[in-house]
């Protein structure tokens, strides 16, 4: 089970807002409890500015909802907040999970407004498990984006996830470790992660190690002796190129050259490193060590790297922690779940949350959604968001049309329409075979190549064409209209 | 057990980076396992510019400090890794934690470069703590500070920690509400933090509840006579002043008034919120709620919160969410966690980490903190470092000295020192006596009430002095210039 850890499976049910409770609870006594709901998830904006997201998190989130379970303990204390009945609290206390859910695989790119989730079923229940969907989601996936656009800067040069330390606790040290490696990390140094997932650990030296020691020249030759498979060294605990590098190229001949095994790099952790990589490439090259990788790390992200590439350091890898780990540049991924319809008695009745902030308005309906590849060149060209009972015609041209300036509009031809919503619960039951990690990273590569340059830039991107059809585009108009014919805005 | 979630202790032995280990395993190979290290645990810079910091955390840190253990699964990974060779693995099996730990309390507001935390022990143990602890401390010290910020701007209106769905995963959830409670939040939405810690548990509605409704009346309506004690509505699904008000008053009127019920709130999450509420109190005013309170909520934090004070909004109380949960301004913590010295053979060694960037130079020794109050005010004055062997003399005038700039010298009398660092662990035995979290919360009240106000403004706070005794002085200069001599610096 993916949330397991070393055997144990943590309850996470509780892990909740208590107003998705009350609302539960509420729905419960007003007999609405039977109301099949239809919730979707999306989000309202891509961090950094960037041209997309990777969505990431799909198989915790498949893991805690195959694990939703009160215990005594949890109705214990549900019971004495005193806001509950008790037909509510037996409810909880046998409370399986019923609902259908489909979601795009992890590793998508995908793009704002569109649903990567959509989940069916009994209003108590879609309502319940919101909280904890859009945690998992949102996190996860606001970390591979941010790895890949790292991994992007780095053009080819692998990039380590060094972030534990900063993490925002153990889950965002572990799930985020699994993030950048979706996002195309090349590896981390968390043990856990490596170990429940595969990824490949990234082995290093600490600057304790080397002040161990009564001499830097004893430290290195000790972790060589002890590790010459792994021989990273970390050159700067106190002067790069006038004892690290020095002492290293020492210890390289001294107790690696001996074994006939060759270094595995150094490690530059502090100081002007782009400066230091070209130093340190002369010196290593000078001494017969031109195989010798440089790798590099301290408070990096993809503008650091770039403007050091740019620059000409010498680096061959990047250990990027805390800027990586937490997102640093924009923390906050914005996804939401928002009520699409309600279907009651057989009849599906569309569902509308309006806003002042237009970008909180929601899209109503029960939807699907499209990705379409020109079917030459094999690059996506759009996405398109149509009623769950439509499917664009691949035989004919296709208009498509800006949903705010409607007169923009473009005819495609040749296209292949791809669902990207993929079924994952049927009744409560799981129906999805879920990739392995390396899976996931391969497809996520793949599919961000499908994408057009003028998309993945990292400034001013192309904003992706995200449309509606004509009958979802009606749909929410005249929505809009009859809510504001009935009330008016704030400010008129 | 603070860590454990429902009955269920998880193991976080492995939540580890690699080189921890290969340090770890390295010194066991080498015959150092029983040198015994100092490592000390501090921050490098405030948040957001800041003028403190308010460490949080320590009870989680015990937690794993207290359950450290490998399992064979564990070490069945570690061995096919094939970096660690038999009789550490075996040291490993067996191992048990017996280092001493020394740390300031839980809510104490603390300041760059002194040690909150102190790992004695052998240097095999004391070096694999290293990531976890640094993760917890700099995390739930991270969140404390941003949510104190946010409830000084709020000034005295309650503030609710609203951020679980985009917290970055379960322990930022989990932990970060526990310690936005810490930092002075009332209450959150999170029923797990609530229920493990005996947190308020705060109350609202959502605006799919809302939605579930033909109509927004009925839905207040039905939200009412459900929950009539606790009947604060969203107002803002449609309009908020031509729609969610008249209709949250209409429902005052005919639901809550006949049960002789106030009305507990209305909320308002988006929109131009300030505007909102001004109209909002005068609605509600003029329908006979004066005392219905006003809560507003919406990607909130200090800034927004005291631009909305100045332009007059009429908010009773903050519901602030991703912004306080991922500290989104600064969301890293530069905690470091470094070897200060070594004990070999009953002599106490210093240890110095060097480095061209003169702010990751590390304090040499074996050391203590003072916290040094004005007798008679009860204010902090400074913080003092010393050797552990010192103790300030508190009947004597003391002439503390920048640092840096060792001709500022201010003569302090009349002060009272008391020691920040406690007893946590000795010899692996915790001697904690850990107080409840509202007890944690009060005395972090308190503490920040010592601190001067030029110390605890949000814009260009005055730096509080932390400053070094003659002798701590003396041996970083002395150590600082003998590495100089040695090798000279980078760009010499």
């Amino acid at each position: 089970m993916e949330n397991a850890q070393n055997g144990v499976t943590r309850n996470l049910t509780l892990l909740t807002e208590f107003c998705q409770l009350g609302v539960a609870g509420g729905a419960f006594g007003n007999q609405m409890a039977d109301d099949i709901a239809y919730f979707d998830l999306y989000f309202r904006a891509v961090p950094d500015e960037g041209g997309f997201i990777i969505a990431a998190g799909l198989a915790q989130a498949i893991d805690v909802l195959q694990n939703l379970h009160f215990s005594p303990e949890d109705l214990a204390y549900l019971r004495q907040t005193g806001r509950f009945d008790e037909p509510f609290l037996a409810y909880l206390a046998d409370f399986a999970f019923t609902c259908d859910v489909w979601a795009v695989p992890e590793g998508t790119p995908v793009f704002p407004y569109e649903p990567i989730l959509t989940v069916r079923g009994p209003l108590v229940q879609a309502q319940f498990v919101e909280s904890i969907l859009l945690m998992i989601l949102n996190h996860q996936s606001l970390i591979a984006t941010k790895a890949n656009r790292i991994v992007r800067a780095a053009e080819g040069r692998p990039v380590y996830e060094f972030g534990t330390r900063r993490a925002h606790g153990a889950d965002s040290a572990l799930y985020g470790a699994r993030a950048a490696y979706i996002g195309g990390c090349s590896g981390t140094t968390q043990v856990q992660a490596a170990r429940q997932w595969g990824i490949p650990v990234y082995f290093t030296m600490t600057h304790s190690w080397v002040q161990a020691f009564e001499r830097e020249y004893d430290a290195f030759a000790a972790f060589a002796r002890q590790y010459p498979n792994d021989c990273v060294l970390l050159v700067d605990t106190y002067s790069t190129l006038h004892s690290g590098l020095p002492n290293a190229i020492r210890v390289f001949n001294d107790v690696l050259a001996p074994m006939g095994v060759r270094p595995k790099g150094i490690r530059i952790d502090s100081g002007d490193i782009t400066y230091l990589t070209k130093k340190a490439r002369r010196m290593l090259d000078d001494a017969g060590y031109a195989d010798c990788p440089i790798t590099v790390s301290n408070a990096l992200d993809e503008d650091i790297i770039r403007d050091m590439l740019i620059q000409g350091a010498r680096a061959d890898s990047f250990g990027v922690g805390e800027r990586l780990i937490t997102a640093a540049s924009d923390p906050v991924l914005s996804g939401v779940y928002k009520l699409s319809a309600i279907e009651r008695n057989g009849q599906i009745i569309p569902k509308i949350k309006i806003s002042d902030n237009t970008g909180k308005i929601s899209l109503p309906g029960v939807k699907t959604v499209w990705r379409l590849f020109d079917r030459e060149l094999g690059k996506a060209t759009a996405d398109l968001i149509t009623l769950h009972t439509e499917e664009p015609d691949q035989s004919a041209p296709y208009e498509l049309f800006d949903p705010i300036y409607t007169w923009k509009r473009k005819t495609i031809d040749h296209f292949i329409a791809r669902r990207l919503l993929q079924p994952v619960f049927v009744g409560g039951r799981c129906v999805y075979a879920a990739p392995t990690l390396p899976e996931i990273r391969r497809y996520c590569e793949q599919q961000i190549h499908t994408l057009w340059e003028e998309v993945t830039r990292f400034e001013k991107p192309h904003h992706y064409y995200v449309d509606l059809s004509q009958s979802l585009w009606d749909l929410r108009q005249d929505m809009l209209q009859s809510v504001s014919a009935e009330g008016g805005n704030d400010h008129a």
